[in-house]
């Protein structure tokens, strides 16, 4: 068994739903293997934007082994294990491994309230209890805390950390990260969640991307990846602000919650390419419509991904 | 069947743990018969206090499974459904009840991003999945939103919401939710979890109080009571103002966590008193030792909870 | 020269403006005979409640001279001394005090990032640069700061500070300085502007309280004040609930600013029952009017302020 | 007269104290000489790293007038008008004007609590009070208020603002701006003080940077700035790292204050170049020195700003 290389374009897939909230597995399937055939070069499942905090773990197990299945190894499959706190955390990562994925995706502790030491040993908790390697997941704006610079890269030099994934908008932060993980020779894979600014995290040494928005228009980030790849900074500027103008879906629906107007947007705009069956959100959030789904599908139209 | 009165002094009581982290079963019974003992009106097991987030499904069973047996109907046992959203709460909810729990508690979802809307049907579904009465655990410090009064009167108009647990620390909020309760027929049991006001809070006309420091001096919090009760506010406000003395035990451990700071500080204070066999905090926390427990033993010294 | 008793009721009072912001010196002389005639113990110019960030050095001397004028040495004036940083709270606490006030009450600094050392630096300077009490105003909604406990005892045992005047909506914090400043000697004055918990407020030991409200009721403020001396707590309840239903007031404007809804509530309030010509409000905020203000002329009117 | 050209590199200039508190002119004008030197396109003084909210009125003139007569209009000069609410920034903004500087930068008010409409008509007086254009400031860590992007667009496409200069550290917002004022025809300027990610935000269309940093290397951001107009990407990002290293500066004083953590840095750094004669910092802050003065010495001279 060989290590896969974790880089690249790795959309945080969407969890299809049926209307009555379970697992739209047929949907999920047909989501997947879309991506992979746009030429994304990992998926990750049970991320933020894959609504795992409203799923069960059944439902849980059910997306791993249907994305895994779906993938049928041609990339690799990371997968999010939140959870509250340790114990608990290290039981999702189990769970994950055990059902076929290629890494697994850790937060810090939630409603506990920790200090660095205790998330440190936390992190060390859920490495021991899986044989994948472990990303960090820095989410600040769901569990309160940024990840420390010297941590991460400690833990990467360590071997505890295989990566880290992004998701704290704070790119100062990033690019101390960046550099601070090439003086260590590079033990971390240094993902972005930060999807409008893609082009500058990867002029500044991004491995890779996990942009929700790659859901909609997975080739556009792909090219994306491909323009910087080739040193053509400008045309991959270009791409991403393509993308940005599309990437309003999520500002239409004022007033909503996070969730639903992130995730609904998504949906919406999946939905009406025909990738997945309905735009169901997890319970207790509703779907959007009315005139905010009908901008967003104007947006998606004026993106090119609704045919004419 | 009659529903139990939910009122009164009802310790969040605290999960003694061995020194390999598992639930330490003899030593929360004897903790729960001695708070019995003392005269509290109730327990709640597995809140913040209870460590619940660090506990596994299959240990917080075990907890109250434990303390159902050790109260023994005297007076009825709360619980804490703690979980990240909606589908989870739910679960946990029903096996709380199925274990014997009195009441749930519950909060509104974390690491998810919702609104009122979103909160409110989340409340409606936890409380449709249980028999037994439910509580809404206002705990924004934790979970970042804090319940509006409202929202909590009209759920508590239609049944939905039994009480609330505030553990806000906002008292204009804890007051005007009294009077618009009041003003609603008192359809809610309202409890503070504010344990340095309760002298205050009683006066205003609080239903019940949680004070996690009632794990260390129980009888003190039911003499408080008992003069409030007796309408002796001066004499009240002065018991308070011993156990105010008492409370300055967590903040001896500056630099640790939350967590650890005052779990820690009780479980200290406890252990010190025999009543629990060790201080061990859950994983990842560690227990307070050396200088900073030191202090804490003093204070409860100084308390006369240690004897000479 | 005696020093001034600092205790009692003393309202932070309204700065009425003429329709085109200039301060409106003879309805502000008029409201401070009127909260003087009904009794109390002081006034506090030049607070958040008296829209003191949007006056300028000018207005607010002029707003010191009519007060202190009106006032006649009947009861001490304290004043708010609001700006930065040190040199400029200062120069303002030097201007308050040659206008007349009896006392200065300082922020910690604003826009600025400072650390506690720093923040002690601060309110040294500020105390030397006048020969009148310093008052430390704890405000952390509108300065990110809470003031710590020591730092205010330690700052009060030196005579650097005479007082407090704590809006910060601590009350754990506030009990624990009360009994921190009764160990040291009683050197602090402690208030509260926590207007609608001042029966517990009281009872545990508040030497005074900072009620914007008191603008539209001074009396009820005045008659819990002495109802709370002469030990009646449960009438002092009572009188407390009947200013929470005014206090509804606040909370009429849903979706304007903080300031909007609680000064603009206040002013229409007043303005309603003659003590002052417009409930003009500072630029850019503007007056609360249409069905808002009727809403707070009804509450108003409930309360017996408006005549039937 | 023409309308000077607000675009480059625009440190936001240091402000050299005496140590005894007072401005050191012969240090502000040396300073300002050196960074026109360089080749920056223009000078911001009286910004957060100005250590502006320190200063008084009587101060912030005498740096205008020292860096107007010392730039001797060979290159802009923006001044920052920072002060509490409207009356006081505009009255800020007309001394600034009257001191000859050609561009005025205003924050939204602080301490008080506003809201976005109450935050436009705030901007719109404050440019209606000057005939030199107004840049707003986006710097929610110190004023709590992020802008929005289509409050700005708005506020360009009507003439009242001239551009932004944004601290939010939010670059997703920031390309937006980017986009949406492109879309509106570039009315607005819009700088960056993001001092890290200047290569990728002059990728995605940043017209200009205000670095802090560029203080102390003033030469490595007009390279980075002509590198990237000349389209040399991995060049300008090569430069950026450089520079990030740097950067390291102002990490070395932890525990101390943002503002004294960060101005210190920067003012060892210049100090030791012999740009200004002290590190003294503004009171209360005090200056950097011991082990953190030697740190932020040995990254300076590893930078080759030092000699050998």
């Amino acid at each position: 068994m060989t290590t896969p290389t974790f880089r690249g374009i790795v959309p945080p897939i969407l969890t299809p739903l049926t209307p009555d909230g379970e697992v739209d597995t047929a949907s999920l399937e047909r989501l997947t293997r879309h991506l992979v055939a746009a030429g994304v070069h990992g998926v990750f499942v049970l991320g933020s934007t894959g609504e795992v905090a409203y799923l069960t773990d059944a439902q849980r197990e059910q997306v791993v082994r249907t994305v895994v299945r779906a993938v049928d190894g041609r990339v690799p499959v990371m997968a999010g294990a939140i959870d509250l706190t340790t114990a608990r955390v290290a039981g999702q990562a189990r769970a994950l491994a055990a059902a076929g994925a290629d890494a697994v995706v850790a937060t810090v502790p939630v409603y506990a309230i920790n200090d660095y030491p205790e998330i440190e040993r936390h992190l060390r908790t859920v490495a021991a209890a899986v044989d994948v390697p472990l990303f960090a997941y820095d989410v600040p704006v769901r569990v309160r805390t940024k990840l420390p610079v010297d941590l991460l890269v400690r833990l990467g030099r360590e071997g505890v950390l295989a990566g880290v994934k992004d998701s704290s908008g704070d790119d100062v932060a990033f690019r101390r990260l960046v550099l601070a993980n090439a003086a260590a020779g590079s033990p971390l894979a240094l993902f972005t969640g930060h999807e409008l600014v893609v082009d500058g995290m990867l002029l500044l040494g991004a491995d890779g991307v996990v942009p929700g928005l790659a859901n909609v228009d997975a080739a556009a980030y792909v090219r994306l990846w491909d323009l910087a790849q080739a040193g053509k900074w400008e045309d991959a500027r270009d791409e991403q602000d393509r993308i940005a103008a599309l990437f309003e879906i999520v500002f239409q629906a004022a007033g909503r919650s996070g969730d639903a107007a992130g995730v609904g947007a998504f949906k919406v705009a999946v939905q009406r390419q025909g990738l997945i069956d309905t735009d169901t959100l997890a319970y207790p959030l509703e779907a959007l419509d009315g005139e905010v789904a009908g901008r967003i599908e104007q947006i998606t139209r004026a993106a090119g991904l609704l045919g004419d």
